[in-house]
């Protein structure tokens, strides 16, 4: 959405006096993020970026500023929410949730190769594994509910085809067994856009504001689906082996995770075809978000059903 | 000091299983430090810094490590101590205490011209107001009751001149009001070797282990005295102005502090001269230490003893 809400330099300075982050030297705004108003901001004292939350209730942001604060504290490149001098996290700004956090270096790669998915890979089992000690809870909040939800609602304004579509993938994955994979944190949005590339070395992970608590292996499909994805949907296999290979060095899968792989593959597809799709048909009232495409991931939940790539086989050990 | 204690890569390898920064690449000793081993350790996910620690009591890393860990949440460029899966800061590696930190970017410029020293200026008031909302508390662990006692112990070891001139400081330092002066924690020893510089900016501030609570003014004046002495020892009026204007724009002086500057310069040159003059004369047993010469700061305290630049004038708003 880029920015909705105008900050101005004298509000920002006058603002930046709860903080001890010295005095605004820049400000600029940021034409990116579907969700939040970005701007970034330099002081005297370092570089920083201010979000004003446009959509998210308050009520559920302490779940995201601490999660990327406990993050940050396990020695991983996320956005760290910088404290204010009472050392809260989230101040009020235009009458908006505002938060400043530290600005990261690098910049996205929509066309990685297999060494930036291997580094992706390992990335993604870092954050779950520092995830294991975040204490707070928040279920997935595109999890199944709110998949059974929105399908509901979308139904009518989809063609014949693609309602039998939905209604065989919703009643496919009713059936899938998931209590036994290992859950925790997941980004669950863990896009080309939203890492940050510092040469060869990942400088930020960001974009946290669609984390919740579900299957692990949930967050690898998001991920794989996207990074491994050929422009026609397919999956390319030499990236594929790269980022799972990776993951699996640092989190080893689990044998209940090699069975379901196909399946959260699917769901994961699913996730983004309906979220696109509301967006495109159901447009919330006041609301600009940048609507993308929502037949790439239908066509994707559609080739995933045939054979995809295996998981690395489970350690006999 | 350097590396004391040596680290191989599988005892290392190891170790980083406690923690979630992925497996170790390069494992490299640093050649700096006086009172602590410091390795650079990159890992699959991000650079780091090992620091074992050589001669600091466990019971009191604590303080230094939730310090540092306050400050960077503050959003200021300290090494931020990282987190392991059980949510701890200090484990022990080696037999030795020991803390993984985030690694800066830069280097140390130890020919500072006035901008940077206006940067300096403007992060260490930084520093002081992020400290005001810190809990833990520590006494100056180099405060009027280390400076008496060491030089008790050093009085036999020196010249004849240089008695009278300690005896002369130490009586004078007696007589100084610093109750009316604002107190906090501060670093202590915010020497140029101490500031990274990545370009124009200040990348990192480290070695926070002689922060403690005391004066402020008293880390102004170590400050000034290091980063505005020309060659002989005296200080350079424009480097001092920049330095002090910046701080002053940051957390304005007080009038207490306008009358206290002088004896506070004095007193920090004695403190370092101490320090000096103890590791040369009473060299700790079993400690190596990079013995500096202690005559500078003798000298830069007999040249503080005449006149000095003024602070900035207290707003009378």
């Amino acid at each position: 959405m880029s920015v909705f809400t105008p900050v101005t330099p004298e509000a920002l300075s006058l603002w930046l006096q709860r903080y001890a982050v010295g005095r605004l030297a820049h400000l600029q705004g940021i034409s990116a993020g579907v969700q939040n108003s970005n701007f970034f901001v330099t002081t005297t004292l370092g570089r920083y970026v201010l979000t004003l939350f446009e959509s998210i209730p308050r009520a559920e942001l302490p779940f995201y500023l601490h999660l990327m604060a406990h993050l940050a504290r396990c020695g991983l490149p996320v956005p760290a929410p910088i404290a204010d001098r009472d050392n809260e996290y989230l101040g009020t700004l235009a009458d908006k949730p505002a938060v400043l956090v530290a600005r990261l270096s690098g910049a996205s790669d929509l066309s990685p190769d297999s060494a930036r998915c291997a580094r992706v890979g390992a990335m993604l089992a870092g954050l779950h594994l520092a995830g294991l000690s975040y204490r707070r809870h928040q279920d997935n909040p595109r999890g199944a509910a709110w998949r059974s939800a929105t399908a509901a609602q979308l139904r009518p304004y989809l063609t014949a085809a693609e309602q039998t579509l939905l209604d065989e993938e919703l009643a496919f994955q009713a059936g899938v067994a998931v209590d036994a994979l290992p859950r925790g944190v997941i980004h669950a949005d863990l896009f080309r856009d939203n890492v940050l590339w510092d040469g060869e070395h990942i400088g930020g992970v960001i974009d946290f504001y669609f984390a919740g608590v579900d299957a692990l292996l949930f967050d690898v499909a998001v991920t794989v689906n996207d990074w491994c994805s050929n422009a026609d949907g397919s999956l390319d296999a030499v990236r594929c082996a790269a980022l799972l290979d990776a993951y699996h060095a640092e989190r080893p899968f689990t044998s209940a995770e090699s069975v379901a792989w196909p399946a959260m593959l699917r769901a994961a597809a699913l996730r983004f075809w309906l979220s696109r799709a509301a967006d495109f048909h159901l447009p919330r009232e006041g609301e600009m978000v940048l609507v993308k495409n929502p037949d790439e991931y239908r066509d994707i939940l559609r080739l995933r059903r045939s054979a995809v790539p295996a998981l690395p086989a489970p350690s006999t050990v």
